[in-house]
């Protein structure tokens, strides 16, 4: 495409390029923007190396023209975007790239990548979080997804409200909490249980967690308790029933005094599992496989469309509105857009509104687009703590069925003006 | 678990770590193996820089003796596994760790990492080129996965049977063969749809492949074959009902008189869909979202467990079988084990035999596990079109109900002796 703009002298038109998505996963009712700062990051970092562009002449993949321009490739436009932790529904313009066709229609995939993959994983995160309330999720899905999706899952995770990860990758990336926990395989090295509590609790101190389930359970927490002392800081349960085990360890660990010890639970959760041991004992719980693969929905369909385009390069020349016009789910809507979301009387959120030309007054205040990148530079880095608080405050303001675990359509209506 | 390993005395005690997966997807009837050539890399680059230390002692994850162990790390021992491309089944012993408790257990991640990602897209590519015959599938997905996730996922998909890659950095890494599409942005860049196919015929030649389906199909190939004769390579459809639509287009081409013309089809495929298609008139598929999302499973559950241990880290100490005792589906085998593949009188295989021990005679000559790192030194890398070979093969030698898509059990059963 690039090769060929470029021949034809099209590549330079001014253009705009939009992200959105046609639709949520099936049962949805919010989507979450997660992955915008690792965009901002990839943006900046956007080049083609002397091996890259070996590589490329090698394999006669575009001619010696193209090759140049990329060899000297940065981008130089404008990027806005709902800022990383908002919400979003059908049609949100999640990102908005303008610049030449050229420096824009090189992004595509990695933007894509990015958002569709952070944002799977930050709406399975969040609605984790609804479900456990007040307990603190830890992130446990490293193993099993791609070893650096991995560090990026952790980091939306965390946006999407879990409390800390036991991925030091993603503690070392991106600053996030991390917990430890031992394995079954901790166990069996030692010859018998105490043992290996014993090493545990003489290493880590009485506060630490223990596995409880390698052999019996019953057992595992009276010695638990006899090695560690009432001041054992939790134990784990990753196997069982977990609503039968959590009562029964509970009562057990009261009678032993350890009044205060914690109980973590793991094992394939999900947000129905989280939701369905509400009532029961548990302190805490460990998420993995079902978290890092998006509870069902492990991407997000969003699309990078060309909305609209000028003639030329010139700023002032008039940008037309384009749209692939084939029948059926797969057209779009043209022209460079804004958008808001509509409260009600409550300050709940009731429509969300997506426009092309002058917003309406009353919308004003309401609009949901910041400004991100700003002639080639980001101009909106921001510590991930206040983007995980962005989404809790706006999933906070959505209506109160958004955080119900049933299946539904998305919770507010898209209205185009 | 390092930590308290080394301050108890432990984590030198010999140990062997097994690789295996308690069940299929559902429905699945076999497993393909893929990354082993990715976990080689990533053992053999597996260590602690200054910043890690640094980052892990600012943190106090873990105590100064720990520290100083991790700063001098790198795996000497042994791995053993099934060959990359090869099928499995439940219980299959896909790889096998041996050295110090604290070398292998450190390791658990990446291994698992790696494995469960490329094997989950592979088996999902090898479904498809079942579905697909004879004609070539080209993998389109980076766009909806992680941004490094889809360059694991062009290997795996290429070791399962895939043709070629529209992500050019698979091709630099891997040296998959790469091919290239256009997108609606770039008839939509145009003054109109011939502009756009006159640009990209000028630049590309004839032989190119056109997307036809920005506007009307019917009116976008009788442009298409004007603009670049009979000899166009090939037009892309990504929209409406594929099977009605390919053969209106093969009529009118053929019409056309650009009857050597092929048919590219593209948008939302998966094995059931390309299935589906066999009898129209398609010459090559591209597939994204599913092929890199594993066609609804994601990921392959494959666990990294402690099978067996010394009680110390001397070589002619007898090792000693461990497993988890806890009741239920995580219960496991204990014991360093053998694999081999028990085949009918026609060849076909008909049991997966796992053991412990001696393997017998008659299995000698079946023995899947070989040998990939001996003394930390990896012993067998081998280039990617061996395993794609391999993984055609080893599916060719199957009962031919593998290849239906039909769900069911595993197509042969595992045998424990």
């Amino acid at each position: 495409m690039l090769q060929a703009a470029l021949k034809a002298g099209t590549a330079d038109r001014r253009s705009v390029f939009e992200v959105f998505t046609r639709r949520l996963p099936e049962g949805r009712r919010y989507g979450v923007v997660a992955g915008t700062g690792r965009v901002l990051d990839a943006v900046e970092n956007f080049r083609f190396d002397a091996d890259v562009i070996g590589f490329l002449r090698d394999r006669r993949v575009v001619d010696e023209e193209t090759l140049q321009w990329l060899s000297s490739y940065r981008f130089s436009g404008d990027i806005w975007g709902y800022p990383e932790g908002e919400v979003y529904f059908p049609g949100s313009p999640i990102l908005r790239v303008e610049g030449s066709f050229a420096e824009c229609v090189l992004l595509e995939t990695v933007i894509l990548s990015i958002l569709n993959h952070d944002s799977a994983i930050a709406a399975a995160a969040s609605r984790m979080a609804s479900a456990a309330g007040e307990r603190p999720l830890i992130e446990m899905g490293a193993r099993r997804t791609h070893e650096l999706a991995a560090v990026a899952a952790s980091r939306a995770a965390y946006v999407g409200g879990f409390a800390t990860t036991s991925d030091l990758a993603a503690g070392f990336r991106y600053d996030i909490p991390t917990v430890g926990t031992s394995a079954h395989a901790f166990t069996l090295l030692h010859d018998n249980e105490r043992d290996a509590f014993q090493a545990q609790v003489d290493s880590l101190g009485p506060g630490t967690t223990l596995l409880v389930d390698t052999y019996d359970v019953t057992e595992a927490v009276r010695t638990a308790v006899e090695v560690a002392g009432p001041e054992l800081g939790a134990v784990r349960i990753d196997s069982g029933d977990l609503l039968l085990v959590a009562h029964r360890v509970r009562q057990q660990l009261d009678e032993l005094g350890a009044t205060k010890t914690k109980i973590v639970v793991t094992s394939d959760l999900d947000e129905y599992a989280i939701a369905s041991l509400a009532a029961a004992p548990v302190d805490a719980y460990g998420v993995g496989t079902q978290l890092v693969t998006g509870s069902g929905h492990p991407t997000c369909s969003m699309v990078y469309k060309l909305v609209a385009r000028a003639h030329s390069a010139d700023p002032k020349a008039p940008l037309e509105p384009v749209a692939k016009k084939s029948l059926g789910a797969k057209s779009s809507v043209g022209g460079r857009k804004w958008a808001a979301r509509r409260p009600d009387e409550h300050g709940v959120a009731e429509t969300e509104v997506i426009g092309t030309g002058a917003v309406p007054v009353e919308l004003a205040d309401h609009q949901l687009l910041v400004e991100l990148v700003k002639g080639g530079e980001v101009v909106a880095r921001e510590p991930l703590d206040t983007v995980r608080d962005r989404h809790a405050a706006a999933r906070e303001r959505l209506p109160l069925s958004a955080t119900q675990l049933s299946k539904g359509e998305a919770v507010i209506p898209t209205e185009y003006v």
